[in-house]
């Protein structure tokens, strides 16, 4: 097992960075983790045990790191990636876990060069609706896919080889997450259909009912598991969405079609014996998502 | 606590039926319940417990009852309602399980008059996406609405204040499923939005997500726990929901229009503020659900 990372800046110690803190301290004991958020955030990541400190000052939370991690929203993520550039040793590695990848790694390669940090793009597919450092756990990413990004031309670059991209690898796997490589667009395709088309779903739905609740309480008050399930999502702040459709929304415009012109079929067909089989081909992903689970 | 029923006949003793009688076992211990079904399941009925005696015949099975249980698909309901009218005594209640009501209550009409038993209509707001004996439980209906129906102008009238649907609701608290009073055209709508539009929406989602995933397994390796929570009732068969559509297909064709109209919405929304309002709304149908939960 390759030497894991001697100190850790986590920028942004809310569910994803205060989950990846406290696994980090679960897994890598011998790493020195430290927070950089808003004062309250970073006294509550503390007090869970994710990071030994915290710091107000971005440059003095990445000074002397050999790892950086930005979980912030993508919009804040864009715009720290030049400072963290300057203020991170060059033998820092600087990943980040935005749920868009294409607008970061463009960023990205504007401010990395030769003599910066190295940067790796990342997505953890591991979330929550509940945002916030009281939700985080040392768990988040066990069983997670764990996207990494590579683009194509860059497999045998000196950059794919990095010891310091190896040794991240190597610390997903002991978070048993899944390193997956893709390139940023396959990705953001990706992550359009299985996250963020299902969040706008819910949306829409959570829309729907909403209108057709009167004053009784109908239909809500009828709602059983079924329901919740479906809207489970819609708990989930739009502060952590507006980047996220912002940077994807062309792939998002394309789901959301294919989505609608599935629904209209659906409705054509509600009479039909059509329907047995969009039942039956939604069974067959579902064992297979069971299987995967 | 009024007396309980002295004998159940339960007419399919799949996953709901199956948990009735369950549950009949459980909090009705001095009820004999009698199953009907196919050899193979009622035997089943019987390990599990469900059952004190499966019978392949479904007069033999009602006579002598003073509950009759109806819980097959919608269009076997309608089927059996007057072979149950003509074999059950007249001193039985006779209630199902269906998910529309307007159909099944119509059909009872022309079976069921003063001389015959008393037809109730039901729906209890409780199920799995697995269906059959091997998923049924005793706790299916703990917490959960189980509506009633009963029409304008009935409040009135001795059906209404039959003391067998006094026993019946009484049964049901005892199961802590809560009785809800409702007109069988109210329910059907009600159903559509919170229990048969977000079944229709799995599948469609389903269909896209399949629709894209291409020989890599991309983008389905990469769901996590949105997707799968989204898509949970895709599991479940058509032969459950051929008949709920076919008798409530007006209400799901509203309801998908009013579902495409909401993502049309947000597809022009993308780009815009607008779409905080709609995230708004949803988190706080969220927290609604979660506070009825």
């Amino acid at each position: 097992m390759p030497a894991s990372f001697r100190r850790a800046a986590i920028l942004g110690t809310g569910l994803i960075g205060g989950s990846f803190a406290l696994a980090l301290r679960e897994h890598s004991p011998g790493t020195v983790v430290v927070g950089w958020d808003k004062e309250h955030v970073l006294r509550h990541a503390r007090e869970r045990g994710a990071i030994h400190e915290g710091v107000a000052d971005l440059s003095r939370a990445v000074a002397g790191a050999d790892l950086v991690f930005l979980a912030l929203p993508v919009g804040h993520i864009i715009e720290a990636l030049p400072e963290v550039a300057r203020c991170a040793p060059p033998e820092a590695l600087v990943t980040d876990a935005a749920s868009t990848k294409r607008a970061v790694c463009a960023a990205a390669a504007e401010s990395y060069a030769a003599q910066s940090p190295l940067f790796l793009g990342g997505h953890p597919m591991a979330g929550k609706e509940i945002s916030g450092i009281a939700a985080a756990e040392a768990g988040l990413f066990r069983g997670a896919k764990y996207v990494l990004i590579r683009e194509p031309g860059e497999a045998d670059s000196a950059a794919a080889n990095d010891v310091r991209v190896e040794k991240f690898a190597a610390l997903l796997r002991r978070f048993e997450a899944e390193p997956v490589w893709l390139r940023a667009d396959a990705h953001d395709r990706a992550a359009a259909i299985v996250s963020h088309l299902p969040q706008l779903l819910a949306v829409a739905l959570a829309g729907v009912v909403r209108g057709q609740t009167d004053e009784t309480g109908l239909p809500v008050i009828l709602a059983a598991r079924g329901l919740r399930d479906a809207l489970r999502l819609a708990g989930s702040p739009y502060t952590v969405w507006r980047d996220i459709i912002l940077t994807n929304s062309d792939n998002l415009e394309r789901a959301l079609d294919q989505l609608i012109q599935a629904l209209e079929q659906l409705r054509s067909e509600l009479r039909t014996r059509a329907l047995e089989e969009e039942f039956a081909a939604a069974g067959e992903l579902y064992k297979i998502l069971r299987d995967l689970g």
